[in-house]
């Protein structure tokens, strides 16, 4: 499908009903739609870091981002960027948060 | 800069103030945050095509894409994708649209 409907296509995170994701691919361009329902977070999330570039659009809510030692605080209509392989995560400030996140190469965990 | 904030960054196309972009980019994964203002338009802008895959978030507003023979409707939410080198162009349908694109490779052109 060329297009999918903002209602279309989302799955709970591990059967976490609160975190829905929506993933949407070409052969290496990925976008996916994040929605966090039960915010905001009382601590962030687990860092992580990937080797896959990141840029991330705030859609909805408001929220800390932590990329290694440096801590942003974004509100919709904010972007971010991720380079490959820098640790990072979020924590919501809000009730709901909505993210779309791009990458290359493709996550091959989220298929 | 990691954070873009929501109201930074966009330049006019072409010397048009009712047709702004913002660009960001990584080494291999671009965003442009569009924004066009002075819809709806009468007819669609010119199909073109280009090498790189895209992705888009639709951010605002609403319009009509078309791609290659085909034509859908898009509101706010809605998420579209174009492999590389297919044919396609919108036509706003609001006053007011905001596209999330990404892109890989890079769109060198509006760098």
């Amino acid at each position: 499908m060329e297009v999918i409907k903002s209602t279309e296509g989302f799955e709970a995170i591990n059967s976490n009903p609160s975190l829905m994701r929506k993933v949407v691919h070409l052969d290496h361009l990925m976008v996916t739609v994040m929605e966090f329902l039960n915010g905001p977070m009382e601590t962030p999330d687990p860092p992580h870091k990937h080797v896959h570039e990141q840029i991330t659009y705030v859609a909805s809510g408001s929220l800390k981002l932590f990329v290694e030692d440096r801590e942003y605080l974004l509100h919709e209509g904010d972007v971010f960027k991720i380079a490959s392989n820098l640790n990072h995560c979020i924590q919501t400030l809000t009730e709901y948060v909505k993210l779309v996140d791009s990458f290359t190469p493709l996550r091959e965990e989220f298929l």
